[in-house]
């Protein structure tokens, strides 16, 4: 029999290959480009220093400017180890050179489009032949000046990946054999399920870069299906070792991945994982909402205000009993706190959890509060007919309940007769009725 | 060769089982249980009327106060065949009678949660034989008051399948073979990989219950770990029906999965699929922003303003020759807008096209500009000096644009030889090596 009542207790997972994986940051990158948002030079490098004290092992920038390359130079000059400070650069020697200018960057991701689309359309190449030399010629300039490389395969799950993609990988790899590769799916077309061919298939595509002697194996997934994480995961599943993710998704259109994602995934699930540390990614989200302007939806995962907040009847009924019922991990991980909140899916209990707690407050003394204490039902009756009104939408604020402690338990210590029968009447209206 | 253009060219995906597939809505249910949202009864019949839009089959809603019971009752007064709705109840009877009170309504959904944690923990019960008593009762009175059945297996993917929840939807299907076993990942810990094994593996869980005879087999994924519409389409792709999904993945924590990407996964990507209308899911999105509350980030898949906003130097020149090169789908498939935009990254194609755009609007005639064109460039730089100062944050409004071409275009045709090599400058200082 297998019970599971803590965390504790939650089997592990396996990364079925057994490799160690690693997370390449865009954040300043992929994420600077995301229309409507500036990043300053102050802005990135205080991503940077977040990066590092997660302990992210690699960010990639643009250098095309001098704000960018000064950004480079601070961060460099800071001494760290992780994250490594990597170029980023069109498939051309001008654009390396720019990376090549830049003392202490030792690794270049390339671009290298191969969707019929971008090669035809958006880069107006005569067609497959002239975007391959381009792409060896660029890979080999790269390499004789002694840079490491990623080639970042762009809209790869767009393109005809037996046809031209992996016979290209083939060549890259002749000139690179360390060549990240990197799957860019670009459009997030990709899926992650084994029985899907290419162009779409993510395990698909990884197992066959592995294949053609593929050492490194990057994924970079856009998020415009809503599959990014998944096939982030997809590509450690099925034998990536690395995956390029932006904190909070920020990028292109729909955004990358998610690093927090991802990493708590990594922290919270797989067995023996524990070389990032999370604590610091609630304040890392407050600081991209405040200085850079990045919304974050009360809901979103790791890192929304919502994540450890608890309002509904059952919810707050089950966490106030074991925060393991309703809580994904404990809030510490991600330097989150847990919130009990009033409002108008709420039951009895968490009324009297909060009752309890104000009065403890209030007198300085410990007190236990009966659920079934008319006093409690009395304060659910009164909120709820604010709710009932329709006028009210948002949630009872603890100086709110306060006033109601007050009220019943302090003030008017005795219910009389005439209010039980209120009580009771509004109870059979809507008031105990809600699940909790 | 497999060349990849267009919209049409791109393959399409077979559900592999090729049963019908179906979503039911949960976002006046559990999404109005997201703490710090109030839906009034307003907010929950337009909702119902986009749903109805769209061309969702089903919805479920609390009956348990006045306020719902209203809404409901306006909703089914519409007569509309789509979509049904539906009740939700906890394992007892006086919950049920709740659902059997409102004339109308022709199924149900009944809570019965699984894990230990929840059955011991939260309910206080004293074990597993208490639990599956308790559920099976619930639903012989459901079903012999008439009742059409949804069995909500709570923290399912934190439970012991094998030796507790199989054998118990065993005996639920011996009471109503029709019931619609509901797969809750209430934590979001399932994983779409058919490899894993149970409680994690959602592939496993609907291969498992198929087997175990479940005609109709629906998941409910959370998003606590960014798997939630992975998860949902391979409910699909190993053989569900069903997917329990909210419109912006409002709900409890960190939202359950989102209505409109799975939409919009079936609607663009999967063969002959046609039955939803998306049409309205953007202004759907503003409603729920403007009149709930909820904030839609950006980046948000399918609905977020940058979804089809453009403003990065190699996008934007791409968008410029073929949208097909940097947008998932149409933006009219999703009621959506196409938008470039001229910010820090924006190279010299977006500049030029805008610039060609404002002349035409403002002298009324078709006026081709090159690229290369002298005053392009000065406009550039210009812009770059903006932010390269770092006082400016946003992008460059149109209004600022028509200002550079009177100025460049209009009111100083002509670039003198002192302007010329101060451009020169600013360009080797920042302009044109922003890639595009």
């Amino acid at each position: 029999m297998k019970v599971y009542r803590s965390y504790e207790d939650l089997p592990k997972i396996r990364l079925p290959l057994g490799q160690e994986v690693f997370i390449s940051d865009s954040t300043i990158r992929d994420g600077s480009q995301m229309p409507g948002i500036v990043m300053k030079k102050k802005h990135k490098i205080q991503i940077y220093e977040y990066l590092h004290k997660i302990g992210i092992e690699k960010l990639e920038t643009f250098v095309y400017n001098e704000r960018d390359r000064e950004a480079v130079r601070e961060m460099l000059d800071r001494g760290y180890e992780f994250p490594e400070v990597t170029g980023w650069a069109r498939a051309n020697p001008k654009d390396i050179d720019f990376v090549l200018g830049m003392d202490g960057i030792k690794e270049t991701g390339i671009l290298m489009s191969v969707s019929d689309s971008h090669v035809i359309d958006k880069m107006g190449l005569t067609g497959r032949d002239e975007a391959e030399r381009k792409y060896t010629d660029a890979l080999q300039y790269a390499v004789d000046h002694g840079l490491r490389t990623r080639a970042h395969i762009e809209d790869m799950t767009r393109a005809d990946n037996e046809g031209f993609v992996f016979p290209l990988v083939e060549k890259l790899l002749e000139i690179d054999p360390d060549c990240t590769i990197r799957l860019c799916d670009t459009l997030g077309y990709g899926l992650p399920f084994p029985d899907v061919d290419e162009p779409y298939g993510i395990p698909y595509i990884v197992r066959r870069l592995k294949n053609t002697g593929a050492r490194n194996i990057e994924t970079h997934i856009h998020d415009d299906f809503g599959m990014s994480i998944a096939c982030s995961i997809a590509g450690y599943w099925y034998g990536a070792n690395w995956s390029s993710l932006t904190f909070l998704g920020v990028g292109e259109r729909a955004g990358n991945a998610e690093l927090e994602k991802v990493a708590v995934f990594l922290i919270q699930r797989v067995e023996g994982f524990q070389k990032y540390n999370l604590q610091s990614v609630t304040e890392f989200a407050g600081f991209m909402e405040k200085e850079i302007g990045i919304r974050v939806p009360r809901n979103k995962s790791v890192v929304g205000k919502n994540i450890f907040a608890h309002e509904s009847g059952i919810h707050t009924a089950g966490i106030i009993k074991n925060p393991f019922t309703y809580e994904p991990y404990p809030p510490e991980l991600v330097g989150g706190k847990r919130q009990l909140l009033i409002g108008d899916s709420s039951g009895l209990e968490v009324i009297r959890f909060k009752v309890e707690e104000t009065l403890n407050e209030l007198m300085n003394i410990a007190i236990k509060v009966d659920k079934s204490d008319l006093r409690i039902k009395a304060i659910q009756a009164e909120i709820q007919k604010l709710y009932n009104q329709e006028k009210r939408v948002s949630s009872i604020s603890d100086e709110e309940l306060k006033k109601y402690v007050e009220k019943y338990f302090m003030l008017q210590p005795i219910i009389d007769e005439h209010s039980a029968d209120e009580i009771n009447q509004l109870e059979n209206d809507k008031g105990e009725n809600n699940p909790g």
